[in-house]
């Protein structure tokens, strides 16, 4: 038995679940969403504050992503592809803009205070990737998913976890002093692209048949279970392609939209999410240090001074990228703060800047102070835009229609 | 990242589930229960045949041991203590005749063959504990767990894993050379009691109040949340003080029956079950090194033949103590081979025979032998004498009733 401890784990889940659920149910009951509790119960339990939860644990690790896999799956299943094309114009430029100016800006900020052109770089890249999962959290809490808003800032936030990897890849052969060939990044980007396209097209094809033809096995849980592999598969190829494993999970819900019995799936998924969803944003607020925020402690006056400077440049960035699809009528508020949240992907960067040397201690505390900031001001400011845009949310018409239909 | 590659966990998890389902699904098709579709999946994609899944690797024990929690938790939820505690003293009987008789058994057998006083001792105690697990999974997936004749079994079993520690506890001390006193045995078998007797006193007053209180917060999936958590804070709690995880997973199933919104609950954690119980049996199947059967190796013959007399000794033994409560007029033969399963528990306690140096590799292998014919002869067995004992399942009154009064 040189197994980890089992039981003991088990206690840690209890502590983690436990202090989610009540958090979550603060959070909501003061007006705020639930994420925001789950955040802040990583955060008291992480290593910076109660020392219990440690995100770098493998089986912890799992967990979370698994976590991040079934949110990105479940908001999959609620996106209608049709809808988002609609409004891919829009999302494109907003992932762009909102790729490049906050990129720009970071890169400034570290000119302006003499830093290194490498060190400028990185701490640009940190600032590139939007946390698809808070905001579509935030967004599905608040019952929003529907609206167009929030289908631009989906469409831009999964565009720019694309971008992201792209961006990823080539700053980590910077940081490594290797040289990066336009072909490199070409390559990176189309196989990016080109995974999303391809299991889209096949997926139509081959999914539907395939959900019927299991759909005649009459073994309780059966239809879900074939979802939950279909995701899994779909994340594990994007990996091995080169891509992300959220893009594999988020196309998987896409394919499986629609499907015969996607209602039950739904439900099903839902169940695993309940269980896997708040693990993930627990672990992603254990790997926050507040420490460096004690203004009392001359050694974070200029970690405070940085990270002020690259929360300015990171929230100004993205709010101004939600402007830039000029045409568009809607809303652009809530775009632009939408894209706000670094959260997972910022602090991977910063952990990468760290580890590769590029960055000192001191830049990686100044880097993850704006992950945390514009990860916990983007959900009660998404709030506060969403909630007079109208009376009442929206009924969502297509699963309505849905569950007449699939539904006995 | 210096973490375990996540995309790859999740190429393995498509992997397991895959063959669990697919395998069950046969199973089921050519008439057997699905668990034995699972344990042959786990088979062949263990060490011994594929080499794909290592039931020792930290991330996979950890969902496996979930899987076995979230399936006790959901035989508890089943279980009606009421109609349990009627058939109370068959059940003790058969618990307690089903440890002594395979121990003395087991013994002889070493004994016969000129072996060792300690390795007759282990080896004795390797065939006591039956694997609650696996005979649960059958008589639900038969629909027969509101029978006295599994009211009699899982209540053998429950007790059996109970006495089963207090064995584990002794052996282990032998095995180290410590010195046995019976205040040590007394006191493991008290504290494994007393948790389980003082957990339903309490849980019966502090839970129902509790999931009321709960039940007032309006998020989707809140009474499944917590009852997850009170599932794996008894299951901790139940390891703390010196029990088993399975006992306070069970108990808190227990608990949970009947309360108000029992019937979500069910709906909620069968979800997860769906996904954990497969990878629990997979991984069982994994542990199993099916090598040792081949009969053209000569390095085999003296395992196979030492492994055939315990399995003889395994069968036998469980199989008579069905008959051991003499004034029960029920289906004896179901009780007996109800028992036959090993499964997981043999193999943790051959594992501790060959740590701790009282079992050579060729023994380790025979008991190995002695667990795998047990796990795989009782799930057809026991389905070939429950299917004529009565043309139609039982409707499953208690639950009829529930789901009229709680569903709106």
């Amino acid at each position: 038995m040189e197994h980890l401890d089992v039981a003991q784990f088990l206690g840690l889940l209890v502590v983690m679940l436990s202090a989610a659920k009540v958090l979550g149910a603060l959070a909501q009951w003061i007006g705020q969403p639930a994420v925001l509790g789950e955040l802040l119960a990583g955060v008291l339990l992480g290593k910076s504050v109660g020392g219990l939860v440690d995100p770098k644990s493998d089986v912890l690790h799992v967990l979370a992503e698994l976590g991040v896999v079934f949110l990105l799956f479940e908001i999959g299943l609620e996106t209608d592809l049709r809808k988002m094309l609609q409004v891919g114009g829009a999302a494109t430029v907003v992932a762009l803009v909102g790729v490049a100016l906050p990129f720009f800006l970071g890169y400034a900020v570290c000119w302006l205070l003499g830093l290194d052109h490498l060190v400028g770089i990185v701490a640009g890249a940190t600032l590139t990737a939007t946390s698809v999962g808070i905001t579509a959290r935030v967004l599905s809490d608040l019952n929003r998913l529907q609206e167009p808003e929030s289908q631009i800032i989906l469409g831009a936030a999964v565009l720019d976890d694309v971008i992201g990897l792209v961006i990823l890849t080539v700053v980590a052969g910077l940081a490594q002093g290797q040289e990066v060939t336009t072909f490199g990044v070409a390559r990176t980007t189309g196989i990016a692209f080109g995974f999303l396209g391809a299991t889209l097209l096949v997926g139509r094809l081959v999914v539907p048949p395939l959900v019927r033809w299991v759909g005649r096995v009459d073994v309780p849980g059966t239809p879900t279970m074939l979802a939950v592999i279909l995701a899994f598969a779909l994340a594990w190829l994007a990996s091995a392609a080169g891509s992300a494993l959220i893009i594999g999970a988020f196309a998987a819900g896409l394919l499986l939209r629609g499907v015969p019995r996607a209602h039950e799936i739904e439900k099903g998924v839902a169940h695993l999410g309940h269980f896997f969803v708040p693990l993930f944003f627990v672990t992603v607020g254990a790997a926050v240090d507040v420490r460096v925020l004690n203004p009392l402690d001359p050694g974070n006056h200029q970690t405070l001074i940085v990270g002020g400077l690259l929360v300015v440049a990171a929230v100004v960035g993205k709010f101004l990228a939600g402007y830039a699809p000029f045409w568009y009528t809607g809303n652009k508020k809530v775009i632009g703060v939408g894209m706000i949240p670094r959260g997972e992907v910022g602090l991977i960067f910063a952990q990468m800047g760290l580890a590769s040397g590029v960055f000192d201690a001191g830049l990686f505390s100044a880097v993850t102070l704006m992950v945390m900031v514009t990860t916990f001001i983007a959900p009660p400011l998404l709030k506060l835009l969403l909630l007079p845009l109208r009376s009442e949310p929206l009924p969502r018409e297509p699963e309505g229609i849905e569950q007449l239909v699939t539904e006995p």
